[in-house]
């Protein structure tokens, strides 16, 4: 039965780098396209009043010359980056403090499930064979935690860097029309996506290749230390949604309650002193926030998918092409996502505002049918036609079509999700239009409709979740649901790339406030930044519904790794476990949402201060002091981060080594499907309220016009609401995919530990 | 093994129904004390000026003998009176079109389980006997369904008549002192406490009793007949809830945004258009969907300990006395919580205001301490000393000091959920006075904090009710959390008391408000409401977590009754449904909240229309209309109770017969621990919104009083977040109650038919 697949292994390891090369160079490239916008003044054309272009919507604009503005962004541009720079840097000592604690934490637990022994011993799913101690495998789980957490860092980093590269060029290119601007920030964002998938891609690839050097033919030690990758990034993601969705936060509601209520400035005024804090916050969350939580997830479905591989029947006999099949799919994703690249940027051109979001749409859905292709092919090339997953105790066959369909249905999840949370949050359609609507009655009624929106949102997301979880479950067991995960990011290049288009054009906009530039380039970074709200919410979608289905995937991983054969609801056990770990996400978002709300409060007092003592503010003669806004932010921030930090790091190890695994199992089951409710709900009711806001202020139908303009009555109940939106979708929601992953695949790398020495306070009594 | 309890038969058979007289005639004699009160004009005694009376807190107020403010109060009480009935009415007549097409469809399904076969059957649990035919069981099903909702509507209708026959007795009493008013309105909450659990509890033991004459010795079958009970009172729950609940918010909403924000007169002025509206609202929902929510409750936990042990050891052994035991711990309830009345009526006097909460607060503590004593006794003459209870399959030993523990454990942990509630809710505690503070920064952080602390105050309950679940699971399996439950629920007529206390104190107010009585009485009244906001939020909290451990109890009959011995959170069927149940609450939640924005903006609507089109209604020399808002209120309410009804009911048929018993053990388990924790939050930041608010306006501390006065900024800020919290704690969170446990008895109910027909979906494929 067990066949061999047509792809050869070394087919396999020249396609898989040589994929992650294409991508980093395609990155690179369109890096390149972007520096070609210089940050200094440019030279007319040959005397050309028109600069020499001839493109359709390019408008001539005063001050295309000015070098005073030029000058201004170059400024401003460096202040956010030296502010962001300085964030990650702070954040990084304290994440090295936890990252050298938590590396010898693995070690010393995983050391000691045998003792600390140095003799090789018999391979848990084979006893016929011998494996490398468990000692060694505590090594390389350490090293690759530590290689998954480093990895993260700098993906997290360099998202941060390109995006500050990129704002103040968006910017420029915003006064030459919209399409410019389009490309700009679109690029930016592809140039992000592709360096992170290619760059996670390839450290997973070398570290397996490494450590196959020393694990030999004992792929269950090898691909169990290999966990430790999914552990490293996705414990750094924590730190980067939750610190920097505070700082972000903090920043934007402090900036807001005091600048647009208080003194009545508009957003991203220069006179207000929290606006560089703001704009930085956009940077270090939206961006190196959500760079670190999809890598985590990629990282996670990876790691899960090769641990439940590495005891199936082509793990037995050692055929490394079907073992690597989850790369392979993820480098099909970087070349497909190639090609959609290009329809956004090279074979379409985006000519108006009407024509950015239908553009940014349709990236979702060609990535998603040229995938669809792409994963056929793999699963026929790099699969046997028919094989063995390991099932909890049993065995289960599953032919390579059935694993096609389980990839298939992740991704298509995916897609289904992102259109129904771009429904519910773009301003295009009823929902966010009711909501805009029932701000005429104030913003009690705006407040209760958004976030009966968010709780409706819910629901087909969830349908789509659990479709793809009974599909890739039934067929494939544990390894369907891990590579249904895959196909959801398969296409992480694109969703990356049009996800972090979103805060790079919304810092645009921030830029060209601040640089006093005219009303017209405002209102064209705005046309790009609302389409960009939307994404951003398409974009959290896709994280949760991925990180929904990596953690079940790890739980899966976990229970198999602990040697439990069921999770049984039906005791006691198991059954607590399952309504603390529904507690938990209400925990968790208790603390972030009070801590955004405290370093809000503190951002307030400074900024109310600064206005109070610095004469000549309002009157614009005199400059605020940003820096003190950047320290209150970062300060605040990583205060803040530790508390549900350790809830988060914490929970797995107290509960399984006082309770055991069976109670850990039910709160990882618990903590799943009740937080990715929250997080759905949060995220979309956030950008409900946010583009009900936009809706009202560009006032574009004759209801929008009704309710506005600026400052009437609904438009401030919808600024209250937008308000309150803020910490729900861009810190306590997101934050929760990390918690439910994390938990998860803590437990994962734990669970030797657990199943040997865990459950102590039931071993007592 | 099997021994005999001390008490005999003979003594049970006595002991309940006398229990049960005792407490009715208690409420008659609370009720012919509150109607010592007249709403007739009072004689001066012995023309003294003092009015003869010489306790302590008597204040002498003009007006006591003004004959135009009494019959002004027994017109207006008379108009609520007529609102309330005529709604409870209106919702009858549908809900008695449902109770038929549910009565008939109960009938079909169970008898449809044996093809109406009329012939008898071997016993399931019991091969050596032969039970009564299934047609037969579904013949008393129906029955027994018929009479928990004719009881619970009852129970319903007439807590609302009591609440209105007591409200301008309060107000009246107001005038003589806060100590008056108090007596009042806490007997007549008693009133309504003890005629429910005394109607409850009786008419459930007459039933049994009657059953049995058919039934004899097949106790199988006479007490899976009996669970109808639960399901009957449980439906009509759901409808009191719902349609109460959307009723209530609509008026009080309603008459919120127009009044106090747009017009800017004060709550429950007469010359607002709604406020009758939402004085009846408070009948309608707070006290007739409380009550049938609570009763349900009851019923329920009685009805699923029941069936459980139908099958123990002292069910196969026909021994009526241990097999009565949930009845007798409910019966010695009712005598405890009398004792307990008399501490706050006869034994100790609330002389001031600061007495009030502590009073209210002593009658839990009371209430648990000597219930605990109660149930002692009772497990040790009740119960054999040893006995095995069935459990998923097999028998498990249990000692009547377990049996106590279990239910003391459920008895103390609604004890200690009672106290996190009030911690939470009350202003005189932190966290509300923090959510107070930070709505110096407006309504946004106000809605932000207060979010935060519902989440956050989950945490302790859910460990609270995890325990409980645990040392009763373990002890005695699903009869241990059962009676867990009824632990919980056994002093629920002091529970009851001081919960209907509240929502009577507030028409008091609003009565005093409206029939133009000095701002002093009106102060008195609020001081009342102040301590009834808290105990409602305390009864809120009761009815969650007894709400869960009876869920769990009705699941775990659920899967006993359906022939399942494992729910196995790894295989796909049960992990999907785990995830749509946590889905649940959230599309309820999002249903009922718009349904309240919907009622909510008619109601406006009609609102602004009378101050537009009456000439001289600000002016107050004009009447307005409340019959339309009352009409509005009526029909919305109606009409918006269908859809989450229909999710509610439906959802277990569905998932029963298109997916099968595994499924919706999963969708069951799902619901609850995703449930409770928004039913938990959702009515604390509510409670907290609103407790802030009147903080804000007590203005009693010096921070309260930097804060306000009324209309200033912080204010406004506060009231926006109690306009947001009133659906979420009187509306979607308590009817979060109803859908988790509706959904466990209705499976039990149609457990047979679905293990037998169930699962079409599955079986086609």
């Amino acid at each position: 039965m067990v066949t061999s697949p047509i792809l050869s292994e070394l087919g396999t390891e020249i396609l898989i780098p040589i994929c992650a090369v294409i991508g980093i160079i395609f990155s690179l490239f369109q890096w390149y396209l972007v520096s070609q916008v210089k940050l200094t003044v440019e030279k007319p054309a040959a005397g050309d009043g028109k600069n020499g272009f001839t493109e359709a919507l390019i408008e001539e604009e005063e001050g295309v010359n000015d070098h005073a503005v030029v000058q201004k962004c170059a400024e401003i541009q460096n202040a956010i980056s030296e502010g962001a720079t300085s964030f990650l840097f702070t954040e990084y000592q304290y994440v090295g403090i936890f990252m050298v604690i938590f590396a010898v934490l693995i070690f010393v637990f995983l050391g000691s499930v045998e003792g600390f022994s140095t003799s090789s011993k018999i391979c848990t799913y084979d006893a016929t064979r011998m494996c490398k101690p468990a000692l060694m495998t505590a090594v390389f789980s350490t090293v690759s935690f530590l290689l998954g957490a480093i990895t993260s860092v700098v993906s997290g980093f360099l998202g941060m860097k390109i995006a500050t590269y990129a704002n103040a060029r968006t910017t420029l290119e915003a006064r030459k029309g919209v399409s410019k601007a389009f490309i700009v920030a679109f690029r930016s964002g592809a140039v992000m996506g592709f360096l992170l998938a290619a760059n996670g891609l390839l450290v997973l690839y070398i570290t397996i290749n490494l450590f196959k050097i020393y694990y030999g033919d004992d792929w269950e030690g090898l691909f169990e230390s290999i966990t430790g990758y999914g552990l490293g990034g996705s414990s750094m993601a924590l730190f980067g949604r939750v610190g920097g969705g505070i700082y972000t936060k903090a920043a934007d509601v402090g900036a807001d309650l005091v600048g647009k209520v208080e003194r009545n400035i508009p957003e991203d005024d220069p006179r207000n002193p929290a606006v560089i804090a703001d704009n930085v916050g956009d940077n270090v969350g939206d961006i190196a926030g959500m760079g670190s939580d999809l890598f985590g997830s990629y990282a996670e479905s990876s790691c899960a998918a090769l641990v439940v591989a590495s005891i199936s029947s082509f793990g037995n006999t050692h055929d490394f092409t079907s073992m690597m099949y989850p790369l392979t799919v993820s480098s099909v994703g970087i070349l497909v996502c190639l090609i959609t690249t290009l329809f956004a940027t090279d074979f379409f051109e985006v000519k108006t505002v009407e024509q950015i979001e239908p553009s940014l749409k349709n990236q979702l859905i060609i990535s998603t049918v040229l995938m669809t292709i792409g994963i056929a092919i793999v699963s026929w090339i790099a699969l046997p036609s028919s094989f063995t997953i390991f099932n909890f105790g049993a065995q289960k066959v599953v032919k390579n079509w059935q694993l096609f369909l389980c990839v298939g249905v992740g991704l298509w999840a995916g897609l289904i999700i992102g259109f129904v949370t771009e429904y519910y949050t773009s301003n295009a359609y009823s929902p966010v239009q009711d909501v805009a609507d029932s701000c005429r009655t104030g913003a009690a009624t705006n407040v209760i409709f958004g976030l009966a929106l968010g709780y409706k949102s819910v629901i087909i997301p969830i349908f789509a979740i659990a479709i793809s979880i009974f599909v890739s479950f039934s067929f494939a067991a544990m390894y369907g649901v891990a590579v249904a995960a895959l196909g959801m990011l398969s296409t992480i290049a694109t969703g990356l790339a049009i996800d972090a288009y979103g805060p790079i054009s919304d810092n645009a906009g921030g830029i060209a406030e601040m640089a006093g530039m005219s009303h017209r380039i405002r209102e064209r970074t705005d046309a790009l930044d609302a389409a960009g709200n939307t994404t951003a919410a398409i974009g959290k979608g896709f994280a949760i519904g991925s990180a929904a289905l990596v953690s079940l995937a790890l739980f899966g991983a976990f229970v198999s790794r602990a040697e439990i054969t069921t999770v049984d609801v039906l005791t006691p056990k198991v059954f607590i476990g399952l309504l603390v770990g529904a507690m938990l996400p209400y925990w968790f978002s208790a603390m972030t949402m009070k801590s955004v709300g405290k370093a809000a409060l503190k951002m307030v007092e400074e900024v109310r201060r600064q206005f109070n003592t610095i004469p000549g503010l309002m009157e614009g003669t005199a400059k605020p002091d940003y820096a003190t806004c950047v320290k209150i932010s970062t300060d605040a921030s990583i205060k803040e981060m530790i508390p549900p930090g350790a809830l988060v790091m914490l929970t797995p190890l107290i509960v399984g080594i006082l309770f055991g695994v069976e109670t850990l199992s039910g709160v990882l089951a618990g903590s799943l499907v009740s937080g990715v409710q929250i997080a759905i709900s949060a995220s979309n009711t956030g950008g409900a309220w946010d583009n009900a806001k936009k809706y009202i202020e560009a006032g574009v139908s004759e209801h929008a016009k009704s309710l506005g303009p600026k400052g009437s009555d609904p438009h401030k109940a919808a600024v209250i609401g937008d308000t309150v939106g803020d910490p729900l979708k861009d810190t306590s929601g997101p934050s929760l995919n990390i918690l439910i992953k994390l938990m998860a695949v803590e437990s994962l790398v734990f669970a030797p530990f657990f199943a040997t020495h865990g459950g102590l306070l039931f071993k007592l009594f």
